[in-house]
């Protein structure tokens, strides 16, 4: 007979509250899958990471995904931090994205590099108070930011790295959001800034004369969300990569004229505002989840990082002046995946491994995407551009403009 | 003395024309990886998979990223495609989000299961055309509806699988974004629908009687990036995920009250219209990251599939509906990484290897997010009712609505 | 003694059930307001309107608005419709926008004119339906795809001009957002597209084999409000107008190289795409709101017909391509307050007062809009020409790419 | 024989430089339009405005658009500045619209009336700047922080109003986008804002020890177009409309449930989301649309005024929280047309024509577009209503939860 505690046993995970972290245990749980599913995983079991070094970064350990990484470079940085000829680690499981960053970052070494800068550095975790009328949330606004030196003061308390830089406030009837602005050392720092604010919101409740609720989280902040106020005003690193690229390089590496290429960014603009798109340009998303994964990143910041926007100009020379902003770059070099077996050694391919290396990091993310957008907008055209033998005349201006 | 030629020699990462995808290879490179930056890529060089089954997932491998799986679940799900109890691997980095994702899956199960549901299917390439004036973009328009048909027969040639199901378009000045929308067979699809539309539109460009142009992609896709169009008018797979959560198990499970977890959605509804953000829930985006890189997904379309729609209903009998609608959601269960060793096996956990899977797949995906919604919003309100004893006065009614 | 009643018959503002549109009735509210709040509305009450001619008008009439009429121009136009020079009116109290409107029209005349295309006519209503689960919704979206020659039907058996041309469905959980698009003749159409709209749901609420609620607006009409999604799929008129500026007219009345146009339009199509602004042009608003005053449209669609989209090329001689495209141009020429009395004298002007114009009035506002942008585009340019002495060194390439 | 001069002579409206605001050339201009367009424009020379009045307001002027006034009321309001019962002056041509206004004044009225609060005040000009690279442009943006004094002295210099708040900064490449934000007295204060960041700019220009070039709007400020960023960061008056609304006024006068309503809103949100929508309210821009014309604002900042923010809660006693955010309302009480004959006593009728009244007008506006919702709210619900006998059963939780 089977009772209902059998049941339970039967379909509850193993776990050992003592040592859950052991080869044991990963070994157990993927016996109990395979029972229950019938999938061997005998390609998950085989890693050389430490399940020991596991706790912080998953719970019921079963194994690894392999996921093949691919090196493409060099590519020339010239940042603050970043500076001479990266490889890159570009983990992922789709065809031609190496190949395709690899000889954009050709194109931009052989035209003297990429220069990068992080323009603003910002985490958030973004409250929400709630009182009685629109009044009193004015009121509680003009409190807080009496109250900044006493609310830093404990925010900072919680955490050795994290800086409150500043609250952003946004009204909204009875509510007031208050989107706190840290610094958050090498780490990505969502924890701390959480850890943080959280601190800083119990004190305010407690001193706060007035009545009010709260939630440590409003939906503005906004985590593992793309977000136009993200766009705006920064989440993580807000970092440029920008590039003068010689048309004497382009043509030949590419076959494209830097003038058919400008003529196609018009109506990309317009494709990209038209969609209400979260990235007027074409694809950072690929290069990112790439370097994400390698890294140790987190990765489903894919969704705040992808974000991105283009602004180019040809100039008289014929070259071609390009520039990409990530408006919402969240990485980090310690804590997450950062210290995992593979994940480390990949930092340390970039020199991006430990302390004082964040902006490193994001300058090279922005470099990478840099060279995938010049990649794939070549690609883009060359299609067009194979077949031109087959166009129409092409004498007419509103058309033929950047092409003649 | 050091050539141009020599200097090429050492930064060129080395390749072999004939056979690259060997280990002997993906050693050359570690060792030149090791030379010029210092790393040591011990671990990156583990790994079970065969290089040799790596053409089309990679370029330059040099080993993998290990990236920790842990298993969450049961998951009951009631599906169309997935029915029954799932266990649920994730690959991440990220402390506690197996164990959030497990609380969700339990307080899903016990309350009866995730109904979901596939709704719509659209993969898309949408090339622009450029002629000369508006007045001719329109007429390029009719002809393109006209020749619907011979269209179609131009795209579905390049395809087994690909079946062009419309075509939307859209008109900006002398441009005509046309948005081909495929059914792409288990395959995510976005190949397929560039190689079928690439032909559709080489067509179009011989047969039309005028002058024009195209790009094949004029940015509207949105390939890789968020987009409102996006959420509107799908991408991939439109999913919705709904159950009704029994208030006795929110507070057994969650110690949350169905009434103030409403309460909060209002203004959490209010923060995601307020921050422009593509997701009105919480965190789509962590359950789907770590079931992409588990399962061989193409972790860039976390851009496209972390938005979501949330809504919910307060029941009269005390429980809570709770939908959230995934608009563009990119999965395959063959192609990309899906057939990888470790990738393959995840997939098999979910009995979604092979034909005839992508929508079981699909269904399991937004399954996960629900769950992961459901545990996140009650540890934030949690953090709130924790020290709910130090509160003020809680009887006005504008402040106190959901939690009396 | 001052009873309820009394105090109720003291703030009630007059009305006569029976006849309530006449210059008595009128003078009654007007002393009524005079008393309550000591206001003189002497000019509020000087008109030549006639009163009788208010019902659907106006409800509790006491006088105009009076507002000021310029008139600019003229304005070539060479539309399908509009064929010709025209003079504008525009009612405004803005100082210089009629002056800045004229200075537009003189430069795209004096360029040959603006070439205007309606490219897409639909007005909607879109009610949602509202069924148990999202199987259950995809169900009723089948139902209504194959029901669509019934409800059209139904739809225009309420009106002599609409006719349905299709529904758009977006499904999100368990509701169904249907948005039916019309074509309404001459008229606006919100009213025609709300009573077609509504005598379809209730024949599709009593002949739906199964159980479902719906309200007639979902909130995606969006009626009275901008939305991406009306500038995506078009509500009211999508209209075009085109110009090719000559080089020579723009230096000789702007003082403006059209080459510095183009450098400027890069930095303000970033600009309207960082903003997340409604219209990456300058400001059709201005135009409109003058042209709706005067010609008796809803000024209130504002809100929907201010949104645009610029696409522009700098051409290989110099010349300058400049498109704007309006995606939601709310307009009519029978209906509403375009047959009264200055009202229709304005639409006179214009040769679009009745039958069959509003095509042709499209095509004028798109014009209009095009002549202001031409406008305060060089104005906001020449504000920095005017100091380009003082300007510091300019032979550098990523400043100064289009200007020198 | 004709000339060329002859035919300048006959297209060009006669204008009179000396002394051009007369009834004279008014009248000179009406014959010339009828000659050339053939309209009549009898009723448009009907005015009691004196045309000496009109310098600052209208160029070329013909007469006027005599736009039908009703009024709504009283309206009792709750505001700061605007205490008491309001009779409300709606221009406008759209039948019903006065009276459903009307209608919903009641309802706040009976329920005690509406709260208002201006939250706060901002008015701007956003210049960009542009330097050679990202890194200058940091560099240029601490420059511009660290003179922050300064340039507020020259930006206050050119104004007695005007007082410049702060300047909001985001960086995209080498463009420095600067967002001064001002308060501007009893004006609107675009011009004030845009002649003092005029001087200010120019002052940077000058001192900047760098190269840069600026414009003086880089298309994010966003005037006469919505944004997301208005939303965000506040154009004109943030101004918040709230009430709890008596379920027992709710349904007598509007024999609407307000649980009814709260489930409505859970539909109505998702739809305000889904669309994309500037506005998650109902019509906004109807009511202002009327207010704007009455009292002389600036017609065309109906696209920045109507977008808004609805927030509400269903009370444990069965009332309705309602609120509604403007957070760009664009509003002034003296300069524009406000002192013009009409738009004058409009404002007198409110207490509003003068200095010190702006913050008492932004107040009426929100309660007024508070009114509206419930109104239309009511409206749209009783549709359904009307034909609940028709209805299916409805006893099932997930369609019916608002309705038992």
């Amino acid at each position: 007979m089977i009772t209902g505690a059998d049941v339970q046993d039967r379909v509850r995970i193993p776990r050992n509250e003592k040592n859950d972290y052991s080869e044991e245990m990963a070994g157990k749980r993927r016996e109990f899958v395979r029972e229950r599913t019938g999938a061997n995983l005998s390609h998950v079991a085989q890693y050389s990471l430490d399940p020991a070094s596991l706790p912080g970064n998953i719970e019921n350990f079963i194994g690894v995904a392999q996921v093949p990484i691919g090196v493409a470079g060099p590519l020339r940085i010239n940042g603050e931090q970043a500076q001479g000829n990266f490889y890159i680690p570009l983990a992922t499981t789709e065809g031609s994205l190496v190949a395709s960053y690899n000889r954009g970052m050709r194109l931009l070494t052989e035209s003297g590099g990429v220069k990068t800068t992080v323009v603003e550095v910002s985490m958030q975790r973004a409250p929400v108070f709630i009182v009685d009328d629109a009044r009193q949330a004015r009121e509680f606004g003009r409190w807080v930011e009496e109250h900044l030196p006493a609310i830093r003061e404990q925010a900072e308390a919680t955490t050795q790295f994290g800086k409150l830089r500043n609250i952003g406030q946004f009204a909204v009837g009875p509510l007031r959001y208050l989107r706190f602005n840290y610094t958050t050392g090498d780490a990505a720092g969502q924890n701390m800034a959480a850890k943080a604010t959280y601190a800083a919101c119990e004190w305010i409740k407690k001193n706060y004369p007035g009545r009010l609720k709260y939630f440590l989280s409003g939906n503005i902040d906004t985590d593992k969300k793309h977000s136009h106020l993200n766009t705006l005003l920064t989440r993580g690193k807000r970092v440029v990569a920008e590039a003068v690229i010689r048309r004497e390089a382009m043509l030949r590496l590419m076959q494209l004229d830097p003038k058919e290429l400008f003529y196609a960014r018009q109506v990309q603009m317009v494709g990209g505002f038209l969609a209400g798109s979260a990235n007027n340009g074409a694809h950072a998303a690929n290069g990112l989840a790439a370097l994400f994964i390698a890294t140790g990143q987190d990765v489903a910041c894919i969704a705040e990082s992808h974000a991105a926007i283009t602004y180019s100009q040809y100039l008289d020379d014929g070259d071609f002046y390009w520039s990409i902003t990530l408006p919402s770059l969240i990485v980090g070099t310690c804590g997450g995946g950062t210290g995992l077996a593979t994940q480390k050694q990949c930092l340390e391919m970039l020199g991006c491994y430990g302390e004082g290396k964040v902006q490193r990091l994001a300058e090279i993310c922005a470099a990478v995407v840099l060279a995938g957008e010049t990649s794939l907008a070549a690609a883009m055209l060359n299609g067009d551009w194979v077949s031109a033998h087959e166009r129409l005349g092409r004498n007419r201006p509103s058309i033929e403009g950047g092409l003649s």
